[in-house]
């Protein structure tokens, strides 16, 4: 098994990365504290966590937090992207949550083979993909480093270099010295997205991630605890398989549906995607499915489904009696539902609303 | 000898730098390129270059160029740092160049045991000093990188950034892993200073600096080519010496003379310094002084003199006709009038008129 931001591989023991990584679980205790518990949580997709009961209890005295969601841009947002932000968008709507959204194309651009103004645009495509999904513009805010840097949070990716050794970076990151400068110092930047609205707005902060991400909340931790500010809370995600049963959905033509993919090109994909079924109808009604391996079961639960509904259709294909195509079927027309009115959204968002001075 | 930007010492050579860097010679041929020679240029006080041939080739052609010349903030401007601004603004009166002027305070941050903020406040101090020789204010910029940075100048840095791999920047200044990335991210923003008004006004650059900044240009003049941009020419200068007699005034109690020095101060300190005189008077007029070694000599010569009354000078010390009381007396008269005027100069300056959006 292999979790870190540049590669997620091998057979998945969360269990395991908890441990290894020093986070907690969410637990019923800890969710008994929410006044609402997400629908993401709820079905365990965020599942583990750092002092996300210290937020509570600090919101427990109606005092405000945030929450930093940042991308790396990409051409094209796909399905696996898209959780991450349903999440965030209810905790806005549960907490009254300020949520800054910082967009790397800095990052982007050091780790690839890439132009710098073509990420720059990727940046304000995939801002628009996920602001239609419906945020507060009076709460939310963008940031595109390429568009948007300003000595607010420059000053605070200095203040975080200062605090971060070649040595530290180099171990967290396994960065090498043929590789560039701008890719050793982005950590510093990664750090200044996380701690802004603690440093600007002195609001404590939670950072809702793929498990993978952990090793930049670790560095961003231990570097507000040397500039003496509130550390950085974090909600931890399992990952949305690929159709082809990887762990986590990554760019791929036919593992990953993407947000402007055609209605037949969705059908197409669902319909060749890997399963949790057996190979025949009839050993299936024999057999039954087996849901825990299944990329589809869990596009249901993770975008769509409570977590009654979950419960309810796996238990009919434990029990063989219900197939996947049906399954497929029904995917095929929620997720083109889905697209279809987030494209609606999408044409409608103005970002100029969440930019901030 | 040690001539790079973290050492100078020892018996310079100034031929062997010029040799080893790569340097042209300010040579009679170039001069007479120049509609008029700059006084340091006259007295070879900037005494090489790099592609200044090219720059005046490209001015003839009734074409703008513009200077870069950036300082890392220091508490108090001491007198070795006047010599290079007052010939930036020479050469702003002889070619009509745009000026521009970053202040580093992240670099001194990144490489001082000093406070972000103190740091700040240091370039505000120093920008006054500076504009207090007498810029044009349509024709200068300053930025101050933890004041003014947009992303105009951060993207440069980051394209920068992008070329220079980490074995480069390690090569050229000698970073270790132990000290902190924004050191080690540092030239490419210092690149990204060089290269502004190429890349925003599409102008060529000259950079004026003393000799043991030259690995700056050499670093940016690397990046240009790579991005595919005009290289970056230089005038490059000797050093104003220490009173104590050291190569290069430094920060130091009685070797250098702060523009904050009261006129009792500046008496004492001229009265210590070391000089090229003998022992005794009657020595002096006997055998003569050395003014090739007179720290005294080079403050007439560098801050004030032409070409023509330091000869004069220089050949009375060598006849013993002149003691070095005699210079003394007369250069603390011109110093403290220097002060005073630049007090009255900088309590006028608005630098707000010299930032722009």
């Amino acid at each position: 098994m292999k979790i870190n931001p540049y590669e997620v591989s091998g057979r998945l023991d969360y269990e395991k990365a908890v441990k290894d990584f020093g986070l907690s679980i969410i637990d019923e205790k800890l969710k008994k504290k929410m006044k609402k518990v997400p629908r993401l949580i709820k079905n365990n997709y965020f599942f583990a966590h750092r002092d996300f009961d210290k937020i509570l209890e600090y919101h427990k005295k109606g005092k405000k937090f945030s929450i930093v969601s940042g991308r790396g841009p990409s051409e094209n947002i796909h399905l696996g992207h898209i959780p991450l932000y349903i999440f965030v968008k209810e905790l806005q709507e549960i907490f009254g949550c300020y949520v800054f959204i910082p967009f790397s194309d800095d990052e982007k651009f050091f780790a690839k083979d890439i132009d710098y103004k073509t990420v720059g645009k990727y940046s304000i495509e995939n801002a628009k993909d996920i602001l239609a999904l419906g945020f507060d513009p009076k709460k939310t805010e963008i940031f595109i480093d390429s568009i948007h840097m300003k000595s607010d949070l420059y000053n605070i990716a200095v203040e975080s270099a200062k605090k971060l050794t070649m040595s530290t970076v180099k171990a967290i990151y396994g960065f090498k010295n043929e590789q560039n400068i701008g890719l050793h110092f982005y950590p510093a930047m990664q750090a200044a997205h996380i701690l802004y609205p603690t440093v600007k707005y002195n609001m404590p902060v939670v950072v809702p991630i793929g498990i993978d991400q952990d090793p930049h909340i670790r560095a961003a931790r231990d570097v507000a605890s040397k500039i003496k500010i509130k550390k950085p809370a974090s909600l931890e995600s399992r990952f949305l398989p690929s159709l082809t049963g990887d762990a986590k959905m990554g760019a791929s033509e036919m593992g990953a549906i993407y947000l402007k993919d055609s209605p037949e090109i969705v059908k197409k994909k669902i319909n060749n995607s890997f399963t949790g079924g057996k190979d025949t109808l009839k050993e299936q009604e024999e057999k039954g499915g087996s849901p825990e391996i299944c990329p589809i079961n869990d596009y249901f639960q993770i975008l769509f489904e409570t977590e009654e509904e979950t419960k309810n259709r796996k238990k009919l294909c434990i029990l063989g009696k219900r197939s996947c195509g049906a399954c497929k079927v029904e995917l095929i027309e929620k997720i083109n539902k889905f697209l279809k009115d987030h494209k609606k959204k999408r044409d409608k968002v103005n970002i100029q609303k969440f930019v901030r001075d």
